[in-house]
């Protein structure tokens, strides 16, 4: 962690327990009331499907749900206003003030990719313990996988040209600074978002935006007052009034050492390559040329062969490219007989009509890899792993009684998640729509 | 206000300084060095257009807003960041710890409806102090209005059914609680997330999941739990294994008087009539009809025949039903000739070639409404305000002189949206495709 992770929290959170449904403190009420509060259960998180048309998917948050798991505690102020509202009894209230999670958890490790079916995460423990944590875990899972599958596919587009995340006022305020965190592992090289600087360290850049162009009385006051100011390193922003006439006097006043120009408007292929040339005859053959209006993976892709440097995205990016969440669903797959802390455990399953199946048992989860190791299957199955897949499991410990054994640099995750796109099939960078680009193959 | 919300804060937000692009850091340095930090600037937020088919958008977040402008200030821990990432030089830092909003703030207030063009909200004082609130109030503003635009339609759809917001496991936690304000406001009756209980006051609702059911050793085994410890009066999942034979179960435990049955997944037209004919056969003719499966404003409405109670809605209410954000936009309208006190303000807009073109100078806006009181057209003009539509306008003052004017409970813009909604054109409720229900009139 650098300097800037050591500085605290932008925003502390003194406990996450209320980022829970009202119905998981009634469940632990009538399981106190009726004797299976403390049956050892499973419960796995995972999706039934990738969102439409969508290759693969990307853990993303798996370390905020260990700080979230941290912080899940009831503190005074949460037991007065669940007393005051009488969502739970006394004797929850007093399990409550106690409870600390001291179970295991174990899973897909922070930019692992995944597939329909992959047990993402495991949570195991006491009935009670376990099905309170489903809201939070399944929050953060939820969002941060969804913003880190799109930047995927956009790191993708981007072909290695500098990607920066820019949707802070597209989405809310806190959900900003997690976002940035998740295109960050998604492949993305900076953020916008100076609280996603504060609390994780990501690189943060901005320069200026078309208001500091109109509260000067012309362009080149602006430019002259942003150059004087951030050196001549800087990006000036170009698509305020004329385009070229802009670009004439970025290079007149910042000289050829010009950092960028930015456009923000407009066609963009065509202009980036107007600029460029402008830029080379004035030049400012080294001045970057940064795009930033309304991208997604395909105007990214469409810019491939046009002379652009960095692209800043922002909507799309932090609403995750048409799919906000990621469905991911967290259900009790296994639990004890009775409530001896021996007793032996017993798969469960939803079994009533309708298309919300779910496989009982805990899971492992293999990716079964070809030759050349290219990924060929993710195998998941919920007996002894075979022995041709031995050492080939996905899922690392993260909890172990409560204690979080798996912290790690968000930039550990970042490359994760390239090693792992980069062993899937060559379909798997096809923006195209189509189905995921492995098999899950069940052992069951 | 209610006495949990005066419990304070379930996530102390010490400062929201950082919730703001670092170009809105740089652009008050550069200003600061060039003379225009001081400038008196008009800055508005609005859209260009709606999310595609939609006939009107809801204003929600003010609130919100203003609770951010309060607890904007720059603290030694952010300032050592800002310093140790040398984001700001150091007369700039200097300037930022003693900043405090100053200005002045109006807008529509909360709940109210817009259209493309309605200048949701002004903000008026130095060019410095105005763009440094960007970032945070778009956060806000687009976050919070898309839910409620959703929400709004989901209302409509139910036709006066409980609606119960239960979407927190399908957006980042906190985004949950400002999603479940936002869906109050828009229509909603109350929510399953616990921190939007604490923080806002808001109904908190919530019984038990599938693996309450299938932590027992029967299905009969945990509905007796249930009402043992949650009284007769609760609601039953009734979807685990066999509908009919839970139904049965769940009477037979409960009696005649348990308070409602929840359906979560298969056809739940054909189940809800069909657990209706089981219930009233039983005598349980006033137990509630509960159903919570993917539901969105379309699927409400095909369920208005069915005998339904209530909905319990998620993904699709905290993901703004596929527009997760309103595309509003923050641009400076008018600034003063110069730093001088007392300059004219001049109108600005950004000239460039391409589609984001802007109306220059501050605006007003007011609803014009037929003989019958019903709205005809959304009014936004730059000079004097009409006499015909004197004493119409939308927009109220909000803060005056960096200080809170119009903290409201949050049923006033809960009430204020049921009222704006009934005073438009008919058209307005169609949830199908279609131009926004009121044309914008420009005078400009």
């Amino acid at each position: 962690m650098n300097a800037a992770a050591t500085l605290g929290l932008p925003v502390a959170v003194p406990s996450t327990a209320l980022f829970t449904d009202h119905y998981e403190l009634t469940m632990v009420q009538a399981a106190l009331r009726g004797g299976t509060a403390d049956r050892r259960s499973v419960f796995e998180v995972f999706t039934r499907r990738l969102p439409e048309g969508r290759r693969y998917g990307v853990v993303a948050g798996t370390g905020r749900v260990l700080d979230a798991v941290a912080n899940f505690r009831f503190e005074d102020e949460q037991l007065a206003f669940l007393r005051a509202h009488r969502v739970v009894d006394e004797p929850t209230l007093a399990w409550l003030a106690d409870h600390r999670f001291s179970g295991d958890i174990s899973g897909y490790p922070e930019g692992e990719v995944y597939f329909p079916g992959s047990p993402v995460l495991r949570v195991e423990g006491t009935f009670a313990e376990c099905v309170l944590l489903e809201t939070v875990v399944l929050s953060i899972l939820n969002h941060d996988s969804a913003v880190a599958a799109a930047a995927s596919r956009m790191a993708v587009a981007a072909r290695g040209r500098t990607l920066v995340e820019m949707g802070a006022r597209r989405t809310h305020e806190l959900a900003a600074v997690a976002a940035a965190r998740a295109a960050y592992v998604g492949g993305f090289d900076a953020t916008s978002d100076l609280a996603a600087g504060y609390r994780y360290g990501i690189p943060t850049v901005g320069t200026s935006a078309h208001a500091f162009t109109l509260v000067h009385d012309s362009e080149r006051d602006a430019f002259t007052a942003q150059v004087d100011s951030l050196g001549r390193g800087t990006t000036l922003l170009v698509d305020t009034y004329d385009v070229a006439e802009a670009v004439r006097a970025a290079v007149d006043i910042a000289g050829p050492g010009l950092g960028a120009v930015r456009i923000d408007s407009g066609d963009l292929l065509l202009l980036a390559h107007r600029v460029r040339q402008q830029l080379d005859e004035l030049g400012a053959r080294d001045t970057r040329i940064v795009v930033t209006s309304d991208l997604d993976e395909y105007a990214i892709a469409s810019l491939a062969a046009a002379p652009v440097d960095a692209y800043g995205v922002g909507t799309q990016l932090v609403t995750g490219s048409g799919h906000p969440t990621s469905s991911m669903v967290y259900k009790l797959v296994a639990r004890a007989e009775s409530t001896e802390p021996d007793a032996p455990l017993v798969p469960v399953a939803k079994k009533s009509m309708g298309a919300k199946l779910s496989i009982a048992g805990a899971k492992w989860a293999a990716r079964q890899r070809d030759a050349e190791g290219v990924a060929e299957a993710e195998v998941v199955g919920t007996g002894e792993v075979p022995a041709e897949l031995a050492g080939q499991e996905l899922s690392v410990e993260l909890v172990r009684g409560g204690e979080i054994v798996a912290r790690e640099p968000l930039e550990a995750a970042r490359e994760r998640h390239r090693a792992a796109r980069a062993a899937l099939p060559l379909s798997a960078t096809q923006l195209s729509r189509g189905e995921p680009v492995l098999p899950t193959r069940y052992l069951v």
